[in-house]
């Protein structure tokens, strides 16, 4: 078959951007490690990176395989758990959440026969759900399964005194948690502005111009919504804490990364910063909250990714602008008449299968994975024991510590050894 | 509005070029970071990141609403001051700096309308200043800044013994320092070679042809300064202090980027080599006055950004070649006579330029900034206190320190709350 | 020169795409240095960064003056004979390596004029050895190089204790490896798809379409062979040590990549699955025999680069299918007849090239690097001594560990001279 000259070029640029694209959101994979290791304590972060290789690994293979790419969501669930749960429970619950349970609603909203789909012949509310990169279908997903998770298996050893009180139990690591988040932030670039597959059309019309404007838009959407958030997170904890914490500022950044990743395409610049604004509270609000609950997540996994994604399913449904819903769904065909943002004067539509998103992941994931995790927990096979939680998941699982600053003490006694060994004197 | 396929293709190209550039300059600060984290001590490593990491939410916000982005500048007048300031400081120097001292350099320089610019109608000495990617509007603007504050704080304590010696006070974590030097590499690679923002013009003519040729000529020119620099301290530093410092390399691979910042385009990758040679050398006899003359930048940045970003202003009136100066700054126009190097026989017009843009940066920024700085020092809020400096900034003004590796120790108080809350015996 | 249209956008589109891989191959640098930092003890960080640093500024040198990019090479052996080698030997070995024995066979390799060359006018068995990115020029040539380097060395200091038992000696730091492998990763992507130094080609015909197909495949079979070597390496090794390791994870990923190296371009995503799988077995075979035989290699490069290496030279020669030989290496000229793999019905051609490539970079790197290390060892240059090993390199030769965690605690005693000199009471 020979291509046309035309077709050569847009076969070229846009493989060329999927790849970069790809690229980078490999490195969100890296990006969560450094965050997930910075986060825990020393003794477990052996085993929170091993959960994050394999993600990696095995969600390269099925991706393949399957057309599926569950890393994240199987990632963001074992942070709620992380620091107490056994590894074949983690095996378990992945292969069922992200084989099963994830699919399912990714089928849903962004398959073309989803009942909740854009592009459905017969959407929803004449409209559908809009989760552009997936606040609901990857973020909230993940995160309901790693709240029942971390529910059921309560919190850390030592988390919460005999009076309920939060005692701090810090990661260990800060600069992993800061490296970690800039280099989520840069694989974002891939997620968001990536989720347009294409950015030329071989044979461009007045409707059809092609993604370039849009990415733009995107990454601009992307970045103003992150920096947003994490701004008023500093701002916000040094009000009500008192003092000025780098890890604030992270996990504001990631909230509003969430939170727009369900309209980033689709908002103005200014939505973006609207969007951040609420992030930061968002999750400002429910680490209040779970404290006071005694709810114990070590990643805020449930905070950051099923507060702020679901928030950021009910932004989009507000601030969806006409005109970006229609080059992002339609193809830039204007004659299609199509619900938008009720803030932008778009109708009920978009909101209300906006909110049903919300709902029919919560349901679908607690129903789902409730069982799966309770049954585990019933049978004695989901948390480690106190005295393995209290050594250390790395020491008794993993062969051996992350670290080993020390070990250079142990080596004179081989000195004679190595002496005799050698001829020496 | 319908595209042409040729306005189209190129507004296809142009926009993966100028995102994924931007994203690689994004990288940057994310070295910027660790490089900075592991430059100082680890009491100190919180609150300089928290630093990096303002600079990087607060500069994204920034260049949407302002059009500057001006992360860097700060964050290299941060790295001087590093280890004993407040952070209420730094909010009103950087707030300062980078609203108001930068911009206007950045308009002098870089704007059409700028008395330094090379686009203005009536430029200087028919020339104007080439500072492509800012050594000076960038670099030297920061490390001035960053002298004037290191200089009115003085030393940290024990930087000095009381005899005036220097007492050793490497940073916390070498391994931190070269991962955000290659990381600062990388993304110099989108802060240089991206500075150039089209790569593709969708109607090519005779004179303009397009920017694919400069661009991987800025790359290598780029990277060549950089190794060369980065060699030559190894050796260097060998030869005066008798042992090899990976160190040295990382901070001479920083000065020849530095230096190569402002020439990258219109040198030749020979000169380049030159470039960093000398840069080599400006870092290196910097490094030996200023501990004479006790004054304390644990960065090095007035040195590296300010020495050599001096340099390479000179270094570009010197080595300019006719040809590529058309080429980046009159789209190929060849009809053009353009004042160049004096080396390379383009006459004194460029130097002299070169020479008034170091001047009066170091005028306008000292002018500016001295006196906040000085104001501050007066007041008694720029510098902290002498007990808060020997226990650290991150345990005084962040809520803890960045690594809690002995956490562990304390948690046997917990197990028998724990055991007694959940009915073990 | 005026260019065409079409020329422009060629060029335009080949520059961004080897560009962004070149930055991409650069990273592998960095998480090169990351790895070997991490898989080393602590006092002997800064010996391993520094020569990872000395060889990403001297390759890039190196390549714009003479055209080799040698670096990886003399990374490789580094690793196998990290922890007890003086730093001037590195510096001898390196040169010689990378200057002249990795040259030569690049040369016979990949020069269209070498006798091993598939585009040679008369190939080898009228196929010449298929090695795309150099699973055999460049890792077996580093592995071959440090095997001789390891051997003549010895083991570390306590390797093995008297009776021949290896004794643990992790490496200080597997947040560090992880970070590595993770960059490596990342890096591959340049390595691989980038070696195709172009994506679209000006003129189109029936049979140069560009290689946007063979691009994406290339980067399917790297992340596919990667992945599968990683999760089998894990699940291999909890069979025969009985713990999960994220470090297997990531040394087994390695291998993978190595192995695909060679075919990545030429064999279907089925067969990347098929190549990784083997990768694991070779990669936990061949520690368990150096095991047994007292042989030391930190880094494992030996087995690692050495074995899989080689075990994707023969892969290719069994699995290469004709169709994508053809479009890699005939610019899909299908009216070319050439052998490929073995088991594709390719017959004896490819697959006997392959194993004299293998022989061939045994022998040649034997014979030339063999006598090097060896004499350097008889003159006593080669190895530190052991009183300077158990103290670590980072004190002995290169001014200072890498972490100074404990800088704190000396402090008070400046805190009388430093109130004494700004007068305070």
């Amino acid at each position: 078959m020979e291509m046309s000259w035309e077709q050569s070029v847009t076969y070229s640029i846009n493989t060329v951007y999927l790849l970069f694209s790809a690229y980078l959101v490999f490195v969100m994979q890296l990006g969560f490690a450094m965050l997930c290791a910075g986060s825990v304590r020393a003794k477990n972060a052996m085993n929170i990176m091993l959960t994050n290789v394999v993600d990696a690994v095995v969600g390269s293979i099925s991706y393949y395989l399957f057309g599926f790419a569950f890393a994240f969501v199987a990632g963001i669930t074992s942070g709620s758990i992380a620091e107490r749960t056994q590894f074949s429970a983690y095996l378990v619950f992945s292969f069922f959440l992200s084989g099963f349970v994830y699919p399912v609603v990714a089928h849903w909203v962004w398959s073309s026969s989803g009942w909740l789909s854009t592009s459905s012949t017969n959407p929803l509310f004449a409209s559908g759900a809009i989760d552009f990169a997936g606040s609901g279908v990857v973020h909230m997903v993940g995160a309901v399964a790693g709240f029942w998770g971390a529910l059921i298996e309560g919190p850390r050893v030592g988390r919460f005194d005999a009076f309920g009180k939060p005692v701090p139990m810090r990661g260990h690591n800060a600069t992993l948690v800061v490296l970690g988040t800039f280099l989520l932030w840069f694989g974002w670039f891939g997620f968001n502005p990536g989720s347009f597959d294409k950015i030329l059309v071989a044979y461009p019309s007045t409707t059809n111009q092609g993604n370039w404007t849009a990415i733009g838009r995107t990454a601009v959407t992307t970045t103003l919504a992150g920096s947003t958030a994490g701004i008023v997170t500093l701002f916000g904890r040094r009000l009500l804490v008192g003092h000025w914490d780098a890890l604030d500022v992270c996990n504001g950044v990631l909230g509003g990364f969430v939170a727009i990743t369900s309209g980033c395409a689709v908002v103005e610049p200014w939505a973006a910063i609207v969007c951040g604004f609420f992030s930061a509270w968002v999750l400002i609000g429910l680490n209040i909250v779970v404290m006071k609950l005694n709810f114990d997540d070590p990643l805020e996994a449930t905070q950051l990714h099923g507060g702020c994604g679901a928030w950021g399913l009910i932004f989009t449904g507000l601030f969806a602008k006409e005109e970006f819903v229609i080059q992002a769904y339609e193809a830039g065909d204007t004659s299609v008449v199509r619900p938008y943002g009720l803030f932008m004067g778009g109708g009920w539509g978009l909101l209300g299968c906006q909110v049903i998103e919300l709902l029919v992941i919560v349901g679908w994931v607690s129903v789902t994975m409730g069982p799966i995790f309770y049954a585990q927990h019933r049978l004695g096979i989901l948390r480690i024991s106190v005295e393995e939680e209290i050594a250390g998941l790395d020491i008794s699982s993993h062969g051996g510590y992350a670290y080993n600053t020390h070990q250079e003490e142990n080596q004179p006694r081989f000195y004679a050894d190595y002496m005799r060994m050698h001829g020496h004197s």
